[in-house]
């Protein structure tokens, strides 16, 4: 008999897994269930989306689920949801939302991608039809739409995370006042204190009102459902459009319900092999904890490469084969305005708590030869362990140059170079792109100094 | 009593070495003795200059004589050029180039940074007053007055290596019509072929007339001294001005006559310490041979960093310290008119030359997410060994981010990973700077099926 494999999810993960799964055994039947209307989108390139960077939806999407079928084999059901797994009995209860009826489907292998779910106030109003979290491409379309329709003039973001920070952009492209309502007292929270302190700045500087220390009390709704004022312990803000951008939570409750072993982050437990504690079930994506390999922590980070590169190794497992995710050391960057935020490894803090005697140095140096055309400074931030002098992280911030640098940095973190290592690298020297020395090496050479 | 450091030339390695020695050794009098007017400059930025892209010349020169003595506390003889070296009783003669007198200078320490001397045609007409090697700031200023006040319509440069694209790019700047004349079948003998038939389709698009093959026979000068046609067996080219752009040879002749041993290419032989075969004398810069790290093998490869890296180690160490340079990967990139062209590590024919079994691939992937704005082609070609599955070089061009991406290729090189490895790198994605898989891991993961 044919080899049965299902895939619950179809965003980022799940396409990913059961292409692989089909691609590794032909003969499987494999089938991608998906609770919504889309598949295979990218959820990263909404904010470009809102802000008129991208005119064509379609050009969001990576599959159709027809594409899915037809290239890569794999059945797709969506408007979906998978509502129960039975592990011992190997079979999940599907509903078909469309027709609002059950069913069960037997497995040999299960894969779950069941994503994230964005993170609430808890406060009313939050259901308001002018208040929108970005997490779904329908929630995109509806945002894109409601601002096309309804010309709103004032927004309030609330939550400083790199969402916030595209979002806010993207109004501003939209000629929309808009407020960001952060909990603490600088933007993006896993970032260093300078990098951050520079990404506040670049919000001010195209019009954003940042406002720190906003703990929201309430959303104050009008009689037709939309929300007209976000009230806060640091102020009230009129608005007509209110975005959620508070981050997300592994959605792992039908997992969880299953009895599948979830981490102390509420993410899915994996092994190397993307394998739950139960039998036959993998998971991969946004609903699992990830190994960030430069502490051995257990972290939630998700991130749609990851997702990718965890739904190959689960696709190619469940299909019989033998493939390993050794883990991620975080790698994110984000576009503020002109300014390329980037984060490779750990932060200061995070290297501080897993027991790290960390020594840190901030540089400001020339992307190109000063006096050539397109050069800007680039500011970076290298983290240490201050006795093996192994790099462990760093952020680097600028207008040029900032995140493929980081890249760079990124393999010197993921293959444990340290801070003389760094300084020894044969880095590019040419006028048009690169200084005499590039500024990782002038970064290098300053940390290691106090080494 | 003071010990007594002499440093001889003053482009790139011998200010390098001079102000570290200082640095080290604050009690000791460092001497630099250069031949010419300038010290330090940026023969790299030359072309720019050239090309109106850099406006002051003065914006070239990186020290003066005069800051170079007050902000390092090295002592600068200008216009002195050294003739003998005796190495038994420790000291040169110097000849001052203004005043015709020689002296000689007892050293504790000396360091040779002599530099390179471009290579010539050998034939008849080459000091004509049209024809120009860009190997000095006198040379480069000569060109740029020359071509403001003599207007030349036409140009011819002999050689296709990368001062040659870059030199064919300022002159195009300068609305000059040229032609570039190459003995190979393509330009840019280092590189792969594919790169080097895109970077002749590069120079043809932009209207420089690439001719292969040409071996140049004479060059044709009229009754004021003006080369106006040169003859190659593979035709003959009218012209108002000639560069030659052949590439460089070690300048070692002072070294050789010393006895200092020199390597295959003619280049000075020395340690990790940067030290000769001569006790109390060190070289470093263009004047040497320097080991590739990646085959191991010694090799002229002139290099601006490289010679500030060699410089700094040569004068910790004649100071008292304790520094080595263990080598270079090669990392060198060119600018031809809108092409990034980079290559890190050693070609495939140099592969093969080592005994390597050479595998290579190569690809084209976007640079950014297909419809974000910025978004081109990024060419890769990666080069490793079958066996070891170890990646031994890399060539990338294209319009974005070519050169920076090289670099996280380099580290990769450097540090010795497998197209595995490669394949498993944690790359940032973001949609405004980078797609979801990086060249980088496009290009990973296509050679990875082959190994």
């Amino acid at each position: 008999m044919k080899q049965r494999i299902l895939v619950v999810g179809g965003l980022a993960a799940g396409p990913s897994a059961a292409s692989k799964a089909k691609r590794i055994n032909p003969n499987a039947e494999v089938t991608l269930f998906e609770r919504g209307e889309y598949i295979s989108y990218g959820i990263c390139e909404i904010p470009y989306y809102v802000g008129k960077t991208v005119h064509d939806s379609d050009d969001l999407i990576s599959y159709t689920p027809q594409r899915l079928e037809k290239e890569k084999g794999v059945t797709v059901r969506i408007l979906h949801l998978v509502e129960g797994i039975d592990g011992g009995r190997k079979n999940i209860l599907v509903r078909d939302l469309m027709r609002d009826k059950t069913s069960e489907h037997p497995f040999d292998k299960l894969i779950l991608a069941t994503g994230s779910i964005p993170k609430t106030l808890g406060l009313p109003g939050e259901e308001g039809r002018n208040v929108f979290h970005i997490k779904t491409l329908d929630q995109g379309l509806a945002l894109k739409q409601y601002i096309d329709q309804e010309h709103p003039q004032r927004a309030v973001i609330i939550g400083g995370g790199y969402i916030g920070m595209e979002l806010a952009e993207a109004l501003r492209n939209n000629e929309i006042e808009t407020t960001l309502l952060h909990r603490g007292d600088l933007p993006m929270s896993g970032l260093e204190h300078e990098t951050r302190l520079a990404v506040k700045q670049e919000l001010e500087q195209n019009g954003i009102v940042f406002v720190p220390r906003a703990r929201v009390r309430e959303l104050v709704a009008d009689v037709t459902g939309k929300v007209r004022e976000v009230l806060t312990d640091a102020g009230s803000y009129e608005t007509d459009l209110v975005i959620l951008s508070l981050g997300v939570s592994p959605q792992a409750e039908l997992a969880k319900a299953a009895r599948i072993r979830v981490g102390r982050h509420g993410g899915i437990q994996t092994d190397q092999r993307q394998a739950t504690s139960i039998d036959s079930i993998y998971a991969a994506g946004d609903c699992c904890e990830v190994k960030n390999i430069v502490n051995n922590a257990w972290m939630y980070i998700p991130l749609a490469t990851t997702a990718s590169k965890q739904g190959w190794v689960a696709g190619e497992n469940a299909a019989g084969g033998h493939a390993v995710f050794k883990g991620v050391i975080r790698a994110l960057a984000v576009k503020v305005f002109s300014q390329e935020i980037a984060q490779v490894g750990i932060s200061s803090q995070e290297a501080t708590d897993s027991g790290f005697d960390v020594v840190t140095e901030s540089i400001s140096a020339n992307s190109r030869i000063g006096f050539m055309p397109g050069n800007s400074k680039v500011h970076l931030t290298l983290i240490a362990e201050k006795r093996s002098k192994r790099l462990l992280g760093a952020n680097i911030y600028g207008r040029d140059g900032a995140v493929l640098r980081a890249n760079t940095l990124g393999v010197a973190i993921q293959h444990h170079l340290t801070i003389d290592q760094l300084a020894r690298l044969d880095l590019i020297y040419t006028p048009p792109y690169s200084p005499l020395w590039d500024p990782i090496l002038v970064a290098a050479n300053q940390l290691g100094k106090r080494l």
